[in-house]
């Protein structure tokens, strides 16, 4: 079969096709050319025309539990059946918002691998999952309540040991939460950091931090994670570093977004009248959180390091997966609808080490698509405006039920 | 809105409506009456007219493991998690079938009640699930080795502990297992039974009985079983009996037919040549099995046993609550097309305490629908040509993946 | 020391003492007599004259539950030491509404045997507790759910070995929980009933059941217990049965009143509209409860039953030992205050066998007693106006913090 | 509400305020001035005028075991339920005795933590509580006995790992027990020492070393604890040490004087005569460090080395938080009773982090108050007579049940 449609985004960050198309075969795309150059050499070809649409690589969510029922009121409920009924259904969302690849930061010991099999033996339709399993934090740090989700380690050769264990479950990135709300406290000191990194670098695989605040963003910076998460209050001179030694960032913007919003709907006004205790505390660090990104994120992505889109969502009442959403912080900062969506594409699929596999329409690679209505390249919020996924190169009936 | 179709049949083993159909409010049947009726009482209704088409109720299979990983190559695979995800792929297969009821009559501790649970969270969406939670055996009987599906009791006080133990699931039928593949032994005493559909009754539950042989039929009927399931080797007096106590009876033919049909695939013949050790004696049993039911079935039919239509088809290459094969099965062995639906609909609805809310197209009950191309009255293969189902009201988009 | 007042109720449910007072010696009552004559005896003792109030023994609460955390909605932040805390805060708010004496009828396993030792060994002032440890219940029966609080067993030997080891905590009453919500159905079966009241009985204590309705009523009565709590459903046959063999009754009215404005108040009108699922059903059971007792209280109390005060207050927000609440019930259907008083003090002296020991003003009995402005026979709410409490003849100094 | 009295202490070790009074609002302190200002300012405030007595800031005691169960005799009744009532029973003590801040310095694994939440939840009147949950000790060190209060740890990472998981409690200082009875013989090495400051002042928190004898003192110094507890046999060289460092120093005289006052009642002499085994050891123990006390006391508290009153009254017949007792042994020994009741407000708040809060009389701290009859700045005995005890604002009712 060939697509074609109005515009087709690479995901390269600047390169949009037109009067082009896609020659899908076992599930790849077999090649990308122009639409009449495709017909000539394919002419017996059936030619699927999406119109004015956008067709753009499957999405790819950098930030994702996949299962978080931690944060929900009825957590008590949750067992191992119910989290893979909640994996499920989260996996369902995703695909159905064109998101086809998530990376899993931590969800319950073993339920990514699960839900991988489930889908290799067709019993179930889930994105592509990259995940690390259990996320790593010292004795008591933050996180170490959510229970099944994160492992409590300490000392150089706990970590290490911890790095292999998870690995063990398939993981291909080792996750480390390493930074509270408190300011100038660090969790993991420098040489358990080197150690988590070195060790997971050595067995052939990546790291990310968890790490939001000061002094402990420098120490992941020099620990030479892979991806650093958050990163509210990183600096300038931080992003340069970041630069150089290849480190990408995930700045999870929408889900401050969101968590303000929710709020402001519960107080019916914007700033921190009627709330108290924790709310109070949420509203401040999520506003300094906003206030940062509107300060420093542009700038941050003119140094040129790698963006990635990572929307965290976890709540009950969040939209799983909302990549768009994230994209459309980004975009409100002033990156170009083209380099936000590079952020979900083609640079995580060169962060995962997976170039040319997804993220990009390409010749040979696989056939996770999106299609939607109108100009992505434009206006961002088009893609909201789902017509179409395909997972290798199937097109999905939606809504997925 | 009203929908239509050239043929209602309600489910009561008799009656087909003409002309007819049905007004959905809430998720229920409002009303039933001729068209031209129900139009001039709601003449701003829209109305769904599916032309040569049959509505029927939504089936229900009395005999269904939800999720038999034990019977899998890969069974080895299989935690909860990977349970679930079965559970709820054959969810979604039931319901594509028109499947909108199951009785489960034992899967792993717990994972009916969590699937139910999921359906109630608005995480999956499932058939409607009346469930044993475990089934009780006794030490060393059949299906002990069923890890986490069976529990092994024995004594009167453990039978009464282990009813109260699964009902705590939130399980309202009890089942036993108490013959083997050994003519002649029965597993359970006469005690044990009696303790158990005692301590069922005395709490308001229902008890389900799996035999096969002599004498355990027998001691079931004996026990007051509510249902017995397989029930081969029943005779016409015990037939006869089970009437006037109002015990019901699951067949299960199809599932002997589908082996019997894999092992001759595998041989290229019908006969036991080429088999031999396990395969020889499964051979022998269910061909047995199937003469037992061609010789007795119709003659049991007509002493007016409630019968009642059920699967048990637990095979990864088996189709899973196939419920219109097993009704095939009884046309083929001489029963009505009409009785044939009733032992799926309106029979079970009965023998689970739930007549008009299920089973049943008759005002007040749920809406639980299944639409087939052509006249199913007539050919009972209609059921297979699906073109909608509804549940409580709701149209599903088929095909659910 | 000498105390008089206006009137002394005794707590025989008839007599009123006036121009009389009590001699206090060494925490007991040394002497009950006219004022004049108690002066003339014993001239140089101090006179402590109420004036106006009333004078009656303290009281005693049949159907407490010392700390029920699991009704909180902060449950999950208990363990055995804010456990311990909640039942010394609860343990003040009883002794200061003159609450001298609570029979518990569950808590978590240890509980009052330590709040017991607590206050011998002088670490905190509580009421004298009388208590059954934790609650006996079947596999899966009424409160398997409360943690610590029950206990699940099942068949005679292991109702009888139950028993048994309750009474190693020092429990003197065994509390066995038998109904259920569902009307129709008992959870124990007589045999293991009849066990548990033989095996109390053969060791020298008593047993209370939990019971609201048939047929789980007539089979305690059958087995002999010695108090029925609820009894929400009982029969005037059944109560006369409970005469004849000497059984009492504790309906805890007042905690259904409590739980029917908690729902009133949330929905501003007091029927059923605006309520749904798990409130709507409580608001039926409670509702119709509350009619049982309406239609039937002083009909059974004409009996000549033994009535008794209970509460069975154990949320958050209800005032906890609220005695004076439940016997103005008793006195709003039509009981006159002295019987109601005696529901509190004097029957339940007599439930206990503690006659003569507590629950009256007689010589040689403890001096636990209750001083309120006003006069209690004749106003049951004079009770809520607390002048002072005695514990064994100490004034406690009001309010206990 | 306006407070005023004959003086006021501000705790700051020389201040004494004449013709003064406070404004107290919502628990605080709104206001010092004179009270002719005060009630100019705020006419219509009622003044509550204690006369000749004295007003301070509520006392604090630095070194304190809520629920020292253990030293007891009926040490074997203690479980959580009961440690809980002894906590309650001790924390009323201390209020009583205008203490209302105590500094845990271990006690049982979660104490500290839920007498906290009891409080928050209104279950309990307690002081402030600052704690470190349980205390660090090496294999087989210093109270390593006390089961469940110390947590016996090795090594570099032990040590972290444990500080870790102290902090996790809510804890916000660390304990380290360290030296023993025997003379010359240190037990944490220095590097684990090292390691456990390093590691709590790294996650933000402070550390306190029991530590007596040489060489433990100096390197409790060489680590840069933030207190000494005991430090009996320090020298002056490192008394001038610590002031450098910031090290605060608590004596716990008092405790000494206790123990062999209790000797000496057994014997009826003061001296050794009449002593043997343990006993003996003990009262040549602490003779020696009461001399040490007497020789050095004074001339370390010249260096301007931080005290603080601790009183380590851990016995069932001491007086609990007898805070008064150890001012008026430091005022024994020498230092004016200004200095001595700064010990136990002012230097603690400033060592707690929390100066301007507790421990002073300012504007904008919390309304934590002690008033005692007569003049505590000149008699330091006049602190027993406790006339009221305000927390956040509240007048305590005297005497606590």
């Amino acid at each position: 079969m060939i697509l074609t449609a109005k515009r087709l985004i690479t995901g390269d960050g600047e390169t949009v096709l037109q009067n082009s198309g896609l020659l899908l075969r076992d599930g790849r795309i077999a090649a990308v050319d122009t639409l009449s150059c495709l017909q000539n050499a394919y002419p017996e070809e059936e030619v699927l025309d999406y119109g004015e649409a956008t067709i753009l690589p499957g999405l790819i969510d950098m930030h994702a539990h996949l299962a978080y029922w931690q944060a929900r009121e009825d957590g008590k409920d949750f067992d191992p059946y119910l989290t893979a009924c909640l994996a499920l259904h989260n996996a369902k969302t995703a695909l159905q918002r064109g998101v086809t690849t998530l990376r899993d930061v931590y969800s319950d010991d073993g339920l990514c691998r699960q839900i991988v099999r489930a889908g290799e033996k067709g019993l179930a339709t889930v994105p592509r999952l990259i995940y690390c399993n259990r996320a790593l934090c010292i004795t008591g740090g933050i996180d170490w309540q959510i229970t099944g989700g994160t492992v409590q380690v300490d000392g150089e050769w706990e970590c290490r040991k911890a790095v292999r264990r998870e690995l063990r479950t398939g993981a291909t990135w080792i996750k480390v939460m390493t930074s509270n709300r408190t300011p100038g406290v660090a969790e993991f000191t420098q040489q358990e950091l080197d150690a988590i990194v070195d060790e997971c670098h050595r067995l052939g695989q990546r790291a990310a931090a968890h790490a939001s605040l000061q002094p402990a963003l420098q120490m992941c910076i020099d620990a030479g994670f892979d991806t650093i998460e958050h990163g509210t209050e990183l600096t300038l001179a931080q992003v340069e570093q970041m630069c150089q030694r290849g480190i990408a960032w995930t700045p999870t913007i929408f889900v401050h977004r969101f968590v303000l919003d929710r709020l402001a709907r519960r107080t019916g006004r914007r700033d921190e009248v009627g709330l108290s205790g924790r709310d109070l505390q949420t509203y401040h660090l999520y506003h300094r959180s906003l206030r940062c990104y509107a300060d420093n994120f542009l700038r941050f992505a003119e140094t040129g390091v790698t963006l990635l889109a990572g929307t965290d969502l976890v709540f009950a009442d969040s939209p799983f997966a909302a990549v768009s959403e994230e994209l459309r912080c980004m975009v409100d900062l002033g990156l170009s609808p083209l380099r936000a969506i590079a952020a979900a594409t083609g640079n995580c699929a060169r962060v995962l080490g997976m170039q040319g596999e997804i993220g990009t329409l390409a010749a040979g690679a696989q056939a996770d698509l999106l299609v939607v209505d109108g100009d992505a390249a434009a206006e961002i919020g088009a893609l909201e405006q789902v017509r179409a996924v395909y997972q290798a190169g199937r097109s999905l009936p939606l809504p997925l039920v």
